[in-house]
């Protein structure tokens, strides 16, 4: 009658071989389209011939469908009164949830950045937590990324007149209140509704620069269309097998303004987590990576080179970049200095001494002390001023941005801190966030005896705790678990013969 | 009637705009005072309005109204029978505290130093607690700075005669029967209704040095009233802004006898101490720190340049501290070689190798790993006699005393042991902690084969191990707090599709 | 009447003097081999008289009674009917063991090797997972040989075209998939009934070698027979007393196609495992080792050196063995540098770097570090190409795998995990295990930037952390164990004189 | 009537002006005594005027009352009829404790040192295990003793004829056929009622040397006289400060047969164990130590220097020691390469590298590590057969032995775990910690490939461990115990305002 699509036309097409899907009150033909998706078949097929709209929203920007999958697939509307609801579970976890909630402690009790992590742990989805806060395999370098910063120890001077503390910076070109930035990280709609414009409005509250994630949930341009006054945003991104994609997305970014280009060169293939897939085991329907699934597993890492992100991009490509815009070209992921020496005669603007948060490969070196080893080797070549260094992973103190930029790094990184501090308190937990780095900086640039970025040098700290290598490694937690220790004799044995 | 205000008439002026207080029966108006007050101006509006004696007596000297606040401020006596009493809550930690005093371990009980603070930390009122014993961020500095005698092993010499034992030296031309002295610290009164002079009287019976600190709960001549016979007093300075204030306590502290200037140098702005603000937390009303304050911290750092303590200080003021005062000078919060150096050119007296206490900037350094440092490169210019180097930081342990002087220290400062001596079981308490050191003293020096101070020199160490940097770095107890550990797969799970 | 042995006849030889023993239906005289057997005598004596089938199933390959004890000893069948039975007595270990296996996670839940660990310790026999699990002394040397590969960090490459990866590699002249071989591990029917062949099977799945071990459950020409194709499989050797014995084994192994000969080089003694010994305790009857046993005790390490393991076998030995085969002669368990440039003059094709998975020697090196040792001194002498080293111990990630492929190792052993995955899950298990392996490797080769195994080269490792020794040693759970910490005060504790 | 006194006569003299006390049926006037005694005076003082028999007897020889009070206070016999019996009190300890032995593990089930240990520490009187188990201030040094063996691992060469294993060895003249010694430890019978020559009898089973302790609970003769065959024994002697007395010991020892003299150099004072102190605190009649008494501990450390042991020992005093005995000397304690050298010229025989246990001074090195200072040293100038060199300290394995060997020790001395062994197992246990021992030895000079101690050389180690120090130091347990650990914040948590 209406010519609207029912929920049993839809409901008929429940299957690998024909795979329908409602979002939005719309239906769309995914059948082609199930290999290609980076989260894996198997959470699309748990919604074949369903209503998928709660599933997909918090995952994916709103012009997803119209971007990736074709007009021809689009089956329009469907009447929603014909689709059969399905009952909500009670789930006592998420009972249990709320109620966590209902008892969170306050904002003004989040005194440091661990503080909005240890809330966000109690109050967020597990699923989404987990996502948040999982690494590569054993998260010995997730861990390594926060711990080498305590390798590294002040050598403050006294008696320097700091009474006034200027902490504002230059990056890319870009005058910056405060040496950190907003990295780009996934699936903001995970942690609160609004997503990653969240981090734009806080971005904005304390002039700091934001990096723009391929993967966010919210679209580009409505990240862009949330910035404000001449805030500076650039873009991360992820290098698809069909460059004209790219180059639409680059040049798209361009003209809305973005002022660097990041190109994420750690990701060739998309780390596993474990405690992601672990806390997704029973529940499917909420797997982001398509752990946990025999089928998918079978297919191996073969899976994850859908054509989102091209395994085959190499420095042959980086002139095809400089070709397409005139954005600054940053390498986000560097690791060791051979590459970073390569970066500069490659012409690149920028590398990020990044091992991705410790999401791709485990036992791969936090980025202060990769820089420890970059600096001295770009000063020795007189090249410390062709190529700009960050650093990002496992910030957490003004005492740890201080470290990287007497090391001699041009900015600093922070990514999942702040989605920590979205998803407990929204923006203005992000903004007290960002209030008490800004403190904490003030602060301690007055007991260093630096009142300025440019006083920062390597001569404030004592970096001999990185010559030893890493001493300390961060443990096993599961080898250690899976271990059986050994045990004292037992009261009460006698040998039985 | 009497020309005595009423209570009624104070309570009026219970606001920002207008703010009355009363103490010890009379009235002040500190409105303009308010942004001035290094406790922050919360804890005082708790108060507008009403009777502030009792939270106002533990923490300020008695001449603290009549120093800071000028005469036109002083509103008169108040009629106390007019004051609205307020009513006492019962409060179940303090009925528990009052529980456990009443069964503490006998003093004779307590063996060493870290005794008095295990037991300090069961009966102190738990702001008091967590004043005296909270450090910067992570408490890390707080920590390593115990932690860093344990790198440190010793060489001792067999069959040397050591049946006289002579713990004697000389500080700043003082002779001294033992080489530490009593450190300056806060707000004694919170730990003892007394104040400091329970330290200085202590410090007579042992004929040990006390440094006596600007912010004292006695008033400075309190503190030096208590001095008996040819005992030694020392003056610890936060410098003012009003260069005329400090020029006064300096002239009044030579007047009154003090035999050497202290200038703090580590502390342009008071440190942020978490576990103290969190202790505080709930109740503002106690909050030295002024921290878990809402309104304040958007002030941020500003807040803490009060006048009290002038962020311009610089080498610069050096000679005119020189000129005013015959004190010998010494620099209080020293953090590495070059500014040892320094000192020495700028015609220094001495220097004390410190991070106050680990209360300021987080992960700098121990004053021992420091000293470690200092001496070799002082020894290899021939300028180990032109300055006396003190160290402060951790000290526990005659043992650690004996590596400091080893290394060539002149006297080593030790604060919160004696607090906590004081806190649980008066003088008394602090009597037998010196002499717990004393009696340790005696024994190592016999067991390191070294029958006098003259004798302790650095063949007796084996400093290998701080030689690898900070291989073992004091756990960062909130990260690792927050980390969600991996699992191994459950029992009972099954994927659920 | 049938000419068959009555259950009474045999149970009249019960004691040392004269021991009959009942194995599958027929009875044998053992007497004489009461002093020989590797596995103590007690385990026998327990059986004396008696039918011991049940022990000696899964312990036993088919044709050990044939091969090892003389025809005269085969008495011949016996009357089964005639047996007393004895009466299983109810073990609520074991029903506590059946009911978490009735909970058992599927094997989907398994994502990396140590999962496999976790599960097996929860579902194995006690005295079957004590004997795989243990390792000698305080197993300090068994845990080491995984946390050393984390003192190892990678410096990953980036911008490399890794869409191809290939982890196929050549070891001993074959062709493998994956640079891992699945090493010998003895008495596998502990684990599964059906023992060794399962890793056959699943080793040929994914044509990876197997090297199989001359105590294995399965006889070895079972082993041999259940490979398919051309399966590639290689003979580990403990080495007899009798060489004609040795010379029949080897001839046999080259004749059925082994491609490789492992001489065991590390075990001139059985390791004493007290983790194993202790499970077993209380049960003599399963005492793999014969230890709890007072009697072996006083005749100690004697015991151990029966025929079956020369402990003579030296140097001069090697000529012999390659007069006798033309198998490629490799040496497993070398542990020094000066051993294999030994190995290399004598002429040998190969070494395993390993320590018996920290089962013999304790505080012997993990294999890996032994391997930072060995292969720069072999570059330097050119000799890298003259021997192929193998490596084995500790290794559970595809990233320990790669930082030995990257040091220059040829193939690495894996042995635990395999039979934990097997225990656990049978040949699924293993199958699942050795895919997440190669999975992993994929990924890992991708984000290092390594398309095949001819890019890994020691510059993608920072290796610092070897140098510093073993500064984190894994704990010795025993000796903490029994250390009786220092105490505070006690509240309430007052001195009684 | 009989002569004898009464009970009432001997209970006057209660106090310190006229203390008597009965000692098996003796009174002694013990009045001037007092001070001298090494145990404190507040131990006799509690049975002033009282029988003192049952506390008496497990501390001291039976001659020590003959040996040590003038003949004058020999006060003669008392009618022990007369006597007040005291009234045993119910003690839930020790009945806790008889419960425990009842339950006792059987001594097949310790299976290595640590397990007696383990088993001791449930079934000793609790003051007897703090008397031994105690170590300086914080106990790092004993802990340290056998963590250092962990940071030194084996290198074995493999392919070595090990068939025949030959442990013996010659420790100053003597052929032994073990390495090992058992070494001076005070106070035997606080753990076994027979006292020392419970291991003189388990030494001569095993031919191991004894080194008899001069605080023996056995008279020496007692010791001497349950030697068997030739077993050979050494003497430790603490210097008297009335030389006329050691003079007599040593003459009286050799007399006796002592084939070697052990001068303790590292114990001019005795050393505080405040576990010890601790476990007496509330029973001050078993305090072995004097601590935890107030009048004491004003006395300090100079209570500590009684006329037992001479503080002005000096270098100076061994020529003297030549001139009365033709037994090697040894001095005990040493523990720097310095004093080593200095023994050499002084002409001693042999020096032990030992702190006492870790009872005397804290952080003092472990004697395995002042080894790896000293052979190399000694080598340097070929003085390497001029002196022997021994060890003590934390060896609880044969690797640890081993290792010693290995960089060069004549030969090990091990003292608590025999102490263990015999107070929960008597002789029969003392009997099976040797065995295990040789057993070990056994096993593991055949897995290093060493069939003799001649083949043992520093090549067969890797110590590389122990050039960056100690990285990692036994953690101070009482100052972490005192440490009040950050927290993240308080679910409801609300500011009060």
């Amino acid at each position: 009658m209406t010519g609207k699509l029912t929920g049993a036309d839809v409901a008929e097409h429940n299957s690998k071989d024909s795979c329908w899907v409602i979002v939005h009150g719309k239906a769309y033909d995914v059948t082609e389209f199930l290999p290609e998706h980076p989260g894996g078949q198997k959470i699309i097929l748990k919604y074949a011939g369903k209503d998928a709209t709660e599933e997909f929203e918090p995952i994916h920007p709103p012009d997803t469908l119209d971007k990736f999958l074709d007009k021809s697939k689009h089956l329009g509307a469907v009447d929603m009164g014909t689709v059969e609801q399905e009952e909500k579970v009670f789930d006592p976890e998420e009972a249990d949830r709320q109620e966590r909630i209902s008892r969170m402690p306050s904002l003004a009790a989040c005194y440091n950045l661990m503080d909005f992590e240890a809330v966000a742990r109690q109050v967020m989805k597990k699923t989404a937590w987990a996502y948040y806060s999982s690494g590569a395999d054993d998260e010995i370098t997730m861990r390594e990324n926060h711990a080498a910063f305590h390798k590294i120890w002040f050598r403050p001077r006294i008696l320097v007149d700091v009474e006034h503390i200027d902490m504002s910076t230059t990056m890319l070109g870009t005058k910056c209140s405060i040496p950190f930035y907003v990295t780009a990280t996934a699936l903001g709609k995970l942690g609160h509704p609004e997503g990653e414009v969240v981090l734009t409005k806080a971005a904005h509250r304390h002039n700091v620069v934001q990096m723009i994630p391929t993967l966010a949930s919210c679209s580009f341009d409505e990240i862009v269309d949330a910035k404000q006054g001449d805030q500076v945003q650039w873009l991360q991104l992820y290098v698809n097998k069909d460059r004209e994609i790219t180059r639409k997305i680059v040049e798209h970014a361009e003209k809305r303004g973005c002022k660097g280009l990041f190109i994420t060169v750690d990701a060739p293939q998309l780390g596993r987590r474990e405690k992601d897939m672990r806390s997704k085991f029973s529940d499917p329907g909420s797997n982001v990576q398509g752990g946990g699934d025999d089928i998918d597993r079978t297919q191996g890492a073969a899976r994850a080179i859908s054509s989102f992100i091209d395994p085959a991009l190499s420095w042959k490509d980086i002139p095809w970049f400089k070709s397409i815009t005139r954005m600054p070209i940053v390498l986000k992921g560097v690791q060791c200095v051979e590459d970073v020496l390569r970066a500069v005669e490659a012409g690149c603007d920028g590398v990020v001494l990044s091992n991705h948060g410790g999401r791709q490969l485990e036992t791969a070196r936090s980025g202060i002390e990769v820089l420890a080893e970059v600096m001295p080797a770009l000063r020795e070549r007189g090249w410390e001023k062709r190529i700009e260094v960050f650093v990002d992973g496992g910030v957490r103190r003004a005492t740890d941005i201080l470290k990287a930029l007497c090391l001699g790094a041009t900015g600093i990184g922070i990514g999942r801190p702040f989605l920590y501090a979205m998803s407990a308190y929204g923006i203005d937990g992000v903004d007290r966030a960002m209030q008490l780095l800004r403190d904490e900086m003030e602060m301690n640039m007055r007991l260093i005896g630096a009142p300025s970025v440019a006083d920062l040098n390597p001569s404030l700290l004592d970096t001999r705790g990185l010559l030893g290598g890493h001493s300390v490694v961060p443990s096993d937690t599961l080898g250690l678990g899976a271990y059986d220790p050994l045990e004292a004799p037992r009261f009460n044995e006698k040998p039985k013969l």
